[in-house]
């Protein structure tokens, strides 16, 4: 066998071992040390290949896919700063559980360390932020190296699927000449991983959880962010008749079936503000599954009750429970628990958390008519939203204006966002992943910082079609930072947070020939909204004030607690 | 002391040390957790104060800063994926050898690995990519935290400082309340570094090296990019009277005596692709100063002719030598070695270098009058460059315009690239960071590609004023790769390498309200790089061609080739 032969039938392998274990999607950025791998990816059928010129962006639109997909992406670069560049997206993948499989080529040996271009020490590049990470050896001919690719890949493939799923890396040394024989057909891929099993609980804990959920009135559900299915949860919550506080991304807010609106809570942050309602809300026991819910009012309240039996069901050793009051960590996956043999009424505690919800979804609602801030038109956004779309949420205030002001509904809306670690970096490469993995119509809620920091997220539209409204709500500069206490230091404040740019985004929109509107009022961005689409891209850039939305948003606050003082405030 | 009293002194002690430590650059990307820092920053008086809210242009916007003052910057941002963003920054500056003092905020003990916001994994964040790392204590009321924070402080920056320069890390964790007393004075800074000494070689050495010097005629110096000081170099290669084949990143292309232009030799790049040639050319001794130059044909030739004695002058002991063909690695200061004890004639063989070098510059020089490709224009801008100015070149095809097209002068031009790593990013940032430090008119020659991945490098220019010209030769995708053996895959090239966006650049002029000018001749090019400044920035767009540039930069070279052979394969 020739080089060529043997360093075409070693990346062959490579990508047929890939396309077996069951991934579907690349996305590859240009270079020129990963040349036969993206050579032998985009020979290869059956892949769904995408590009993106800046890793950084390329990161985190892999993660996008990977999310909306809940299944491993390749995500390939050439050696140098282009590996460094996944870093960001590989620590959000990392702590939002989110699966990737990061290939990075590399100089060969003799190369490393001894000032050739592009060549950096790329072993263990992204520390303890990824779940494995390997170093391939050279394509040069021995027998044993296909056997040890195929097993190794199957390997990273399924280290990154198993709960909790996360990125792994493989560096794969490359020495020149980078060329293939392109007509060479690809081995059979030998070995397979047959079989992963599930984290199940036994039957001991699940007769005392049993007891439980049939015997205890104050329970509660909380349901956060996570990739594991949410099947068959409503079912389980009908029999339990628990209040389930929903997390906007737990994606339990949509889709809900008709009879089991009235479990689901989705007012919390609204409701648990009010002392009055605090005090007959406290439940004995809580249950969680998934991530940590964003709201910072049920955190308060959840620290300040410190139920005596809070059950974090979380699939890692490496629980999520910054309040530190879980009691119970059960290392189970979320489905096993939720078990159909009992059968509940509803309960005067469950009842008034609804009536509480109903209270502040009837202000919300008025609000969302009557205001004409951020919130009142991040509100109108979501009402609008149709059956079979989805809506993306930048991290800051985005996020909160989604907690706040997304009503429930029956409507197949999916809801996402980057909360691994709530950057603001990356949000518009994830979006417009998720989208091409979703294929339904997308929208992006996003802030002019958020959007600035991102805007090579879009160059991948110049490669491939979307179907994507973007939202900027720009109030020239960090919005979420005049919540901050630091905030009244005003001499430096605005100089070294508001940091507001003065730029507008018609230019970003002409430039990537996207439909560009710019709204300054509440009439014309529902007209906007409910407008024609004439282009794949859509950006509606929206004009608002960082000061009103402050105020505007403390008002409501304040007259849902208001209102909750006169129910409650009462009866204690 | 009250808690909020304790962290002011704490905050206050540390940006004292780091003032008296002699940092004077601050850049700053806005954060929560960063507070007390970034307020304690910019009431301090006498920094430069920077800020950038895309932390991976800020990263690279403070090596710029740092590379042209030669003395460490400070780059400071909050938790999370704030910080991962520097990582390709910190990447280049560490195998660039350019001093960095990167501040990290960071949550507290008790919110690490939880599934608390912004809560990541930071330390060691940089793995092997930093000098140094350091995790500081919470700044609780304890005797012991200041001079602590003294001492760490001033080993961080004599870290960052000592030869090899490099990044160095400090993660500092803050609990909240995360406010300052902004009245408080600052105490006494009690411990500095009072001396870092130098790397000299013994008399030993220096007496064989001057042997080696004084007897050896067939010798060649080689330069390369540096951050340590040229001053003194000319005067003794003078009394040498070797060749110096100077490297454009040397920084000794430009500002020569007049007394010693024959010496340097600026073509090496072409003269060396001529067999002919090489065969007179060879060496028996080569002192390399620096890193290894750009020029690939020279790496070639001294890889072909292995110099019985190769002495590679390199302050590190992870010394650079990617041919494998030193004999010696001096691990010494290069002013150190530039002895003024002895005396030479010019040689034969100095003569034939300087004859040689002579004749491809007529021919580059009737190149850049008569071409209108992207070489020739590169040409015609360096001729264009005025003292007192400087240019920055991206990587890829821009610097390697520079090794060709940039003749040697006595002008005062300063010439910079990022070649660390050899890295498209961060290129926008790490220009404008360079003028704001040398506060000279500043030119940066970029592609398409690097200028795409680093439009947020513009972003600085609306908080801080700068003067720079960007060119932006707009080929449409990668031009770089047209060169390489895999673009004959014509099947995939285009669609995997050639990656043409399609997007134009006057939309990013008119959102960052720069002076924007579209070229499509030479003529227009000329006009517009001489006429007025009407701006802080200005763009100019050149519209070029992939294909004629390859073909005729070949052409060039051929021509080269052919006089050299009418003078020195005849000889043979």
């Amino acid at each position: 066998m020739t080089n060529i032969e043997y360093l075409t039938s070693y990346v062959n392998h490579f990508v047929e071992t890939i396309k077996q274990a069951g991934v579907q999607d690349i996305v590859m950025c240009p270079g020129s040390r990963s040349t036969p791998l993206a050579y032998a990816f985009a020979k290869s059928e059956g892949f769904q290949f995408y590009r993106q010129i800046d890793e950084r962006s390329a990161g985190y639109f892999a993660l996008g896919i990977a999310k909306a997909k809940k299944n491993p992406v390749v995500l390939l670069c050439t050696s140098g700063t282009a590996a460094a560049n996944f870093f960001p997206a590989i620590v959000e993948a990392y702590y939002a559980r989110v699966p990737l499989l990061v290939i990075t080529a590399d100089r060969p040996h003799e190369l490393r360390e001894v000032g050739a271009p592009q060549a950096i020490d790329q072993l263990h590049l992204y520390g303890k932020h990824v779940k494995w990470s390997v170093d391939f050896p050279l394509p040069e001919q021995n027998e044993e190296s296909l056997a040890f690719v195929e097993r190794h890949i199957q390997r990273a493939v399924s280290t990154s699927r198993v709960f909790p799923m996360g990125p792994v890396h493989i560096n794969v040394p490359f020495r020149e000449p980078l060329l293939l024989d392109m007509e060479q057909t690809t081995s059979n891929v030998n070995m397979q991983v047959s079989e992963i099993g599930k984290l199940v609980p036994s039957e001991e804990f699940l007769e005392w959880y049993r007891d439980i959920l049939q015997n205890e009135e104050r329970g509660l559900f909380i349901v956060g962010d996570s990739l594991q299915t949410t099947d068959g949860f409503w079912e389980f919550a009908k029999l339990v008749r628990w209040p389930v506080l929903v997390d906007p991304l737990s994606n339990l807010r949509a889709s809900i079936p008709a009879e089991c609106m009235d479990l689901c809570i989705d007012q919390y942050d609204a409701i648990l503000k009010n002392d009055a309602f605090k005090k007959v809300a406290v439940p004995n026991v809580v249950v969680r599954f998934g991530a940590q819910p964003v709201s910072k009012p049920l955190m308060l309240f959840l620290k300040s009750c410190k139920p005596s039996v809070f059950i974090a069901v979380d699939e890692s050793p490496i629980f999520r429970d910054s309040l530190h009051i879980a009691t119970h960590h059960v290392q189970v996956e979320a489905g096993s628990l939720w078990i159909k043999t009992l059968e509940k009424a509803s309960s005067k505690y469950a009842d008034s958390w609804s009536q509480a919800n109903e209270i502040a979804t009837n202000h919300v609602n008025s609000y969302i008519q009557n205001e004409t801030d951020e919130g009142a038109l991040a509100g109108m956004l979501f009402e609008t939203l149709q059956d079979n779309s989805y809506l993306f949420a930048s991290s800051s205030m985005p996020i909160r204006d989604l907690d706040t002001f997304f009503n429930k509904t029956t409507k197949d809306i999916q809801l996402y966002a980057n909360r691994g670690t709530n950057g603001i970096d990356g949000v518009v490469s994830t979006a417009i992943g998720a989208q091409a993995a979703l294929n339904r119509p997308g929208y992006l809620l996003i802030g002019d910082l958020a959007f600035l920091h991102d805007l090579n997220g879009l160059i991948v539209t110049r490669f491939h079609r979307t179907d994507m409204t973007i939202i900027v709500m720009n109030n020239d500069g960090g919005g979420i930072f005049s919540y901050l206490p630091q905030s009244t230091e005003t001499n430096y404040f605005e100089h070294l947070f508001g940091t507001p740019t003065g730029l507008e985004f018609s230019h970003i929109a002409a430039m990537y020939n996207a439909q560009y509107s710019a709204v300054h009022s509440k009439e014309d961005f529902k007209a906007v909204l409910t407008g024609e689409k004439l282009k794949d891209i859509r950006i509606i850039e929206v004009f608002t004030n960082r000061q009103v939305n402050t105020e505007t948003h403390r008002k409501l606050w304040d007259e849902i607690s208001k209102e909750l003082d006169s129910v409650w405030k009462v009866q204690l």
